[in-house]
């Protein structure tokens, strides 16, 4: 059995409803780009405030996916 | 076109419910005697357990408000 | 009075729903085998992505509880 | 029962004596000006050095207070 | 002779020229309604990139200041 | 030679003294219950206030003891 | 299916061979007394220095296992 | 309106003239091959010595952009 | 002579043998893809366990490797 | 006027009463043979636990001095 | 090839003038004493504010220089 | 019984082979100028890439030892 690599990439989700999304969509987009996504892990979760309510939220994530063996 | 200065302070917002909605219950306490209110930065989660069940949650966050300009 | 002494001991709760749930999750779980527990901290928050979607979160708490005084 | 907010200051308290004397002044000194302190938090100790005596213990203090219920 | 206690706030300086200046901008915006103030610390420097070109350095600040001996 | 493997526990010991008692309150608390401690290691040092005053100190312990050989 | 929780615990493992046996030997020795070890993290890499030479390797180890389902 | 999703990518911007110039310089090289470059933010900043003098300012930066849409 | 840009990218090697040979894998696929990789640094070891035993070594990577300059 | 470069070393200070006497301890000790020392910072609280009593306290110190103008 | 072995040292360079300045202040002055500097790493930025304007940047820093083989 | 003080130094450890080798390298050469050392820490691992293979392993490590009591 061979020893796999990983790659680590760094997005950042966001929402108009809250972390949970966030994190979502950001893998979600992430998905449509990049195979085999295998964990994620938050690293910052910030947002923008406009008019003393919450715009959007924006959470950090690095997603780590498995890199196809070379031929 | 002036450069903006913005002050950071630090509040915990809390919450029966979860995460999200202690963000918002700080930031809505804190726009009601800040003005400008910009962007805000989780610091850290905590929470008060109860009888083995979480009674409050405790966000930490920086919240980002641009200072107006002195005349 | 007294001075308490209390533990702090690391836990994972998981969650195929989100943060909140897998917070209230692994602090059910702990509860069940650990007496006067008293507040967590939430110290990462990670999770497992399979076919592009978020399979479980997975959200790294210290949990707090209240030594018993020895007789 | 409603959800409190808390806002945490950072200051600096200073001794001659050390680091527990340098906690209770700076806390004593916040205490003067803030109502309802609730916990503090050290972030930092520090201290000036004169002719190979320590002149000051200077310690770095996150303090936490209740925000009144705005009417 | 009598220990000071300090309070440290957080700001963030801007600059479209680059980090001394914004450090520069920081600084002198909080000295027009803090008085006495002490030492800075950088706490962070990111920018805003608009069309393949720095717009605005912006640099977190920690900025000291001595409170007066209340009366 | 054998070489040994140590656990270390994580612990919150408390005084309303000071930083070293409630070092020495925690330790001594822990030894009643762990053999072979080694070493401890502070983590946090926080605390309560009440009314204007520190009610309790409570520093964060690591502390590491020597597993026994299994037979 | 359910969803499970799991334990933390930090050791260290020590070896006079080097880091990787020292990860070994901790690990084997956590596996005598704690079942379904799932994974570790490495958070420290000390050693003794005796007389020139390295007399152990000392690796800080967090260990993750499944918490059994409660009956 | 859609929630975009940004990119965070880590370069390593060099000048020989000083911290700004590093940062202008690995920005600009960056937009030559990335669209929607959006923020910027320093996570190091290093440097080559030759013969007691500076070198080469090594300034390590993370890149926002937004991803485009996928059609 | 001109100041070059480099790229910084994650990855995680993996190992069934120890933390080296998760690096000099890591490395060597890296590599298949990346041309002028110029220096790692080691964010982070962990491992999965199986049955009491170590399975894989997990060695988190940061690569660095020069970007040739755009014509 | 001329601006001064300053050397920081990192010591340990031990002692069997407490904090303050280890941080005491080891600035006296610095203070025999460098000159100018002028500020010290706390990097780490640790000790030494023989027979559940705490037989040493070790404080990390880093510890600041002028250096002296080269002629 | 020999392997070399580097010791890093610590130093606080000054300036009047800005960030850059004090780097190059404090290479310079450890370059009289120091042979073989190979490089530098910023560690801490932080300074003196006098009557509202900045006195001194005082910039930490680590650097490197390699160890002469001993004969 | 006196209260030992003692140094930590930083330096880095090369090795062609691998890390353990990088750290014997390291304590080796200190050795030679350095007495009574004590303990090792490793701070960091990096190396360097030649033509996509590692090149060299540079452990930065600190080292303490017991200064000899002054006279």
């Amino acid at each position: 059995m061979s020893n796999h690599t990983y790659r680590v990439t760094e997005i950042v989700g966001t929402s108009q409803e809250g972390v949970d999304e966030a994190i979502r969509n950001g893998v979600a987009r992430a998905s449509e780009t990049l195979h085999n996504l295998d964990w994620f892990e938050i690293t910052q979760v910030r947002g923008q405030i406009e008019n003393g309510r919450i715009a959007h939220y924006q959470v950090g994530l690095k997603v780590g996916f498995r890199l196809d063996d070379p031929k």
